[in-house]
């Protein structure tokens, strides 16, 4: 029972979470993981953004076990299947007709970094220009494309060559509240002898989740947008982590009012866990060649029968956004009060909508030491940001509000514990008590 | 019924086989799949080797169904789940103790590609050089590390950057029976002044799937291998098509008595179409870092209980390799006996296992027309090779003799419809009969 | 007489200079140059900085004549001649003993471009790693390494490949007066995940020539050196252009107290114009195997022999330095009034010794304009910058009061003309007289 | 006196030919170089090819001196200069009116390597396309664009970067007698999955220097320019170190009839040594923007006035073409004669003109000791090759017949005494007895 023995030996040193929580799960409901000794455990990971609405979410569950019992296709490679068409049909009914919305889908291998790299190809081939623009702390996959647009150094040294036709500049932020990033991407792209190759393409996170829950204002989207315009490059916004209503709207870039060339979706695109991608692309972008980008397991239809099902089940009108935002101030609300607690320690809040950061000082440990405490009390957690200094609080969309507080409460406990033993105290004896 | 529309209007141009197979598929068994109107094929097509096992096998369906009904965790990252430990023991008892070999795994993201991404990565770290060393017609993916090693230039030019640290060399054969491919590849890795940059490692498909059916002899591989423990490099096998059984024996390099340092799988190794891949590496190579190279579906935990279960139900003994031989004869007699059919045409059959490919001239359109009237007759089949001259039979292992023959008989009738459209004729009017 | 007819017939487009100065030129002596009409031509551009110490300067003249009469080696690679040796004593002699520095001497190709390329690879393969920063409006040469770290979009994209192992960062002052770039580059070397792969050098012109005549502070190229150390890279100046006594000292980054680990020299080391480059090296830093960078034209003894000259001539003590300054001063006045005199129109100056900038509004094409019309007085005078919007004062080191004196005479009248045509007129009726 | 310390402390690793030559060159006169002591050596070297005409030819040393002594333009960039107009006006009536030629020439920075750059960068961006094939054994020069397409490991190692954009293949002859290379090379450009990108260009020496003086044949000249046509690619020779008249004609490719479309010199194109290059290109190629290729050199005056003196001198009539001629047989006689005189030794000859190498066995050291015993009696000769396995015999093409033989029998005596030393001897007592 709990053997984890075959993982040391078997498996490469490559592996990570099994690191972080070493616990061998045998079952998950919704916003419940239960490991092989029958402990619970609160979800505020939520499979890095690929579980928004829980595990073997039910409504979800029935329907991919109703298409296996009658031997619809699982694996289709891009042949039309019937899952495939109402897939599509839905899409175009749930998210771009209301929307008003008009692009075309490719659909890839099912991993997020394969529509990224399709992204690449296709702004690069539409443009005729190899340089793309990234950012400072962007995460958009490991294969070999995506790994050049991807800021974090332990990712990209285990390429073993040089990753090129990149230019990193600096997200939202990153200089510090006085510097404007957007007037120095502009005079990089104005000045003809910045060094600065012509790029085809910017790509881009509304909120980075890996790098350390960054969020970028909706008027930087908008200027970058413009820019985009201005110099002739394609937005594309990978919205692989944040997409799919994890801020509030199913695309996490409508309240900035942008309208991307290109957007990537996966992780919680089929809503139950199973491998799905997506690249939505305005039509006239659409010059690729028959084949000219292909993939095994581009047609996973279980994968399409439960997206579909997400979509009609949580998109069809705005209640379940309101739920989330709803959701969002009572973690906000919550995890500011933390903070307030222990004024003197540099904790502060980010986030937008169900995807909110508590960061802690960058040179310090704490959230790490705070996600492994609250493992210890039940709550799977994980810390994100270059250093790991941030704890990124991503519970499912559809968590109970009782499940939420609970994990909250871990938080806060866990937080209190490891400050304790640092010697910080909370400012108030009983503190975020009049929240709930 | 059968409505195609959405699939023009709103699918991008990259589109493919539903541009061959103009159906919408609804049902698949074993070896048959079903059209909308209700028309059945048999399919030699397999996923494109996805499918080993056939369409919703049964034994591995309930499997499946029992794990989803139990709540069991479907993704999981690389945490610790009770159906990646069963996968893993299951590996260990059927694949590697029997073989007494010694191999770690890597889980990565679960297609093709990213198993190789992650091994020219590693190959790379371990040698600290990033040159690697492909072949002509070789296929490997389309991710950026994956395509720089993919020969085909459909797939090279649509990258939109220049794709490097690869040497591609002559496979066997290349140059025609007389010229000895590995003769020339020494001689270029023992020049210092030949050009080629000290490569990192080897990459290399025993049976090149979509090259065209090219089949490298054991003695090119054996000393494949022996250039590789000379120079320094390390040798890559790529058996994600034709591993997992294709070729008879469970990996397709087994008959050659080589012991590759880095083996990639994927496609059919979930058994059920699933989205699965696995990199194997000698011991002594991982030197990964803790999560340096990541991926959110690599934890697909829906196949790894159908993968152990496709292990434990073919994989031991020798019973299922013995009926695949027996099969392989049957394709290959039928095959032959069909080039002899048509002496003057320049056909050919060459493969190994039940892939199996009927080479046409390079020039003429015969291979794509035949797939096509074969497919009017009922049969799903597709061609490779670089200008589509291959007709590749490739069903299902687990296929009935009726249905293989029946499969055979279309690509017979449809060969002789398409050369008799040309002008050619049957060497014996009712040729292959004595066959059966 | 004056027949350009040939350079449009038969030389390429990608000529230059020619357009700018239309005349063949017959003689040059000093500071002035002949064209075969016999029209003098005081000249401020000094062969881009080739000419410090004049055209035909006789003193060194007479040795390469002496040299050529007694059938010294003209051509010697690398092999070992009495010239060379004598060139080497004397750098050891006047420049290293006398600072107490300790540099070992690469010969290159004898062009400054491939010095660069010399500089560039001995970095990585001294720190294993491919990543260089260089800065905004850097030049430093058109061949395939240093191209990759120059900044200018012209020279950049007419390589036809993708440009890489280069991070471009902002130059002091680049992104105004309020931001630190140093503060910058400093965040990016040491967050782990800004997308900048570690370097293994920085490269750095401490007065960007053809960038503009942008003037490193002190201070900055101090905090340069720093970031050098803490995060194990390399400093190279390239002192190509601004070297030679350029700027007041033999070496330009001397008054900033650094100590460069790798040093270029080229341009007007010769003293005569004739081709030499020079790599100098901190000795640890010699890692270069035998033969590992070659060039044919790398012992050009003719230059060996005006070379050590020159230096015998020149910087035996300080009195060329102060005459520099001197001059510097002069120059520096009569430009600030010039500024002055037009109080609207956005002029400024910038330089340090004998190579100053009259900047001019970007968007303008005044400094363009004003060269053009100085052409026509008899002034030989180039812009710079991104676009072209600074005129470079470039005169010779060793030119007379009364030659520069004219020339700044013609910048006056010939900025009158171009601005007064545009409708600004001089602060004060005959402005600048008091200086003289 | 001869003292050679300041060489071992002061200049780099790097340094090559003053270890095979160990002594101080004071003078030098047509065939002659004379060391400190006194001491003489007949120069079979003639500076790796740039001293066609000798050290210090006297009608070329005449023009010089006048020049300088008329103060002409020493450095001039691309100003128009009496002395440019001179060279491009005996450029177009010695070289190309005689052929009916029409060229477009490029001054570039005055080393080949400069040349071989600008070529490079103008070929790919007439077509467009990064990839350009090279050879084995291909030597075009160590700056970034040149490495790239540079066989030798030695050098490409010292890059510190990994070098792309070039696929290598096989020279003719390289892969034995009996595989004819242009077809493999055929075959990899019409098959679209061999992995070979599209190249826009192929660079090619028509003798290899550098790389063991390989000689292509005029048949597979012939048939690469057909490949060109055929595949759209220019065709570019590198004529750098055998072009000046080395093989007997100006160029070395004119006996094989055909016409690149890119041809690079320098080495003896100044005829005196000094730094000089030139582009030629057909005139519909010369797509070149103004300044997108600089250098601070490529205004060489000195050279200019040396190289229309050359062209003057030597190539008006075909005199001097005959007298090579008769001198490579003189050449090839001996060293065939040599041959023959040491039969089981391995020993071979290949070359065309003065370009002549002895081949030795690719294992031994033979090349090499035979290279320094010669020195010791009198004689400066260097070895070229992947492993220096070919003493290279280069003399000026000026050399007297007494100074040729008096070479030549100083290499039949080291040859004896190596030869001796390993236990091989003549088959004849006094062997080329009879050639004098």
């Amino acid at each position: 029972m709990m053997d984890l023995k075959i993982f040391d030996r078997m498996e490469s040193e490559v592996r990570g979470y099994v690191r972080s929580f070493p616990v061998v799960f045998s079952q998950a409901r919704g916003s419940v993981l239960i490991d092989e000794s029958g402990k619970e455990y609160i979800d505020f990971f939520s499979g890095a953004g690929t579980l928004n609405y829980g595990h073997n979410n039910p409504i979800l569950k029935e329907k991919l076990i109703d298409y296996l019992n009658t031997d619809g296709l699982v694996h289709g490679l891009d042949m039309a299947t019937g899952a495939k068409r109402y897939f599509m049909e839905t899409v175009e009914r749930v998210l771009l007709k209301p929307r008003s919305w008009n692009y075309k889908l490719q659909f890839t291998g099912p991993t997020g970094t394969n529509a990224v790299e399709a992204a690449l190809k296709l702004a690069r081939q539409v443009k005729g220009r190899p340089n793309v623009i990234s950012f400072t702390h962007g995460f958009h996959g490991v294969s070999g494309g995506s790994l050049a647009v991807t800021a974090n150094a332990k990712f990209r040294e285990a390429a073993g060559v040089a990753l090129g036709n990149t230019t990193f500049m600096p997200y939202d932020g990153y200089l510090g509240p006085d510097v404007n990033t957007i007037a120095y991407l502009e005079r990089m792209l104005d000045d003809p002898s910045s060094g600065m190759d012509r790029p085809a393409a910017v790509i881009v996170e509304t909120v980075q989740g890996e790098g350390g829950v960054n969020v970028a204002t909706r008027r930087w989207l908008k200027d970058l947008e413009r820019l985009c315009h201005q110099y002739d490059m394609l937005l594309i916004i990978d919205d692989i982590q944040v997409g799919c209503g994890r801020t509030g709207s199913f695309f996490s870039f409508e309240s900035a009012g942008i309208r991307p060339d290109i957007i990537t979706l996966s992780k919680s695109l089929s809503g139950f866990g199973l491998p799905m991608s997506l690249v939505l692309m305005k039509p006239e972008l659409d010059i690729w060649k028959p084949g000219a980008h292909s993939g095994t397991f581009r047609g996973n239809n279980l994968a399409f029968v439960t997206a579909a099902q997400a979509l009609d089940s949580y998109w069809t009108n705005s209640a379940f956004s309101d739920e989330i935002r709803r959701k969002e101030e009572l973690v906000r609300d919550w995890l500011e009060n933390l903070v307030h607690s222990y004024p003197g320690v540099g904790l502060s809040v980010r986030g937008r909508g169900l995807i909110q950061g508590l960061a802690t000082p960058a040179d310090s440990d704490v959230a790490n030491q705070i996600a492994h405490k609250a493992f210890e009390h039940g709550l799977v957690i994980e810390t994100s940001g270059a250093n790991d200094e941030v704890l990124k609080v991503l519970p499912a969309l559809t968590i109970s509000d009782e499940q939420l507080k609970k994990g909250l409460e871990i938080i806060e406990r866990s937080t209190g514990e490891v400050l304790a033993a640092k010697g910080a105290s909370a400012h108030v004896l009983k503190f975020g008590g009049k929240r709930r």
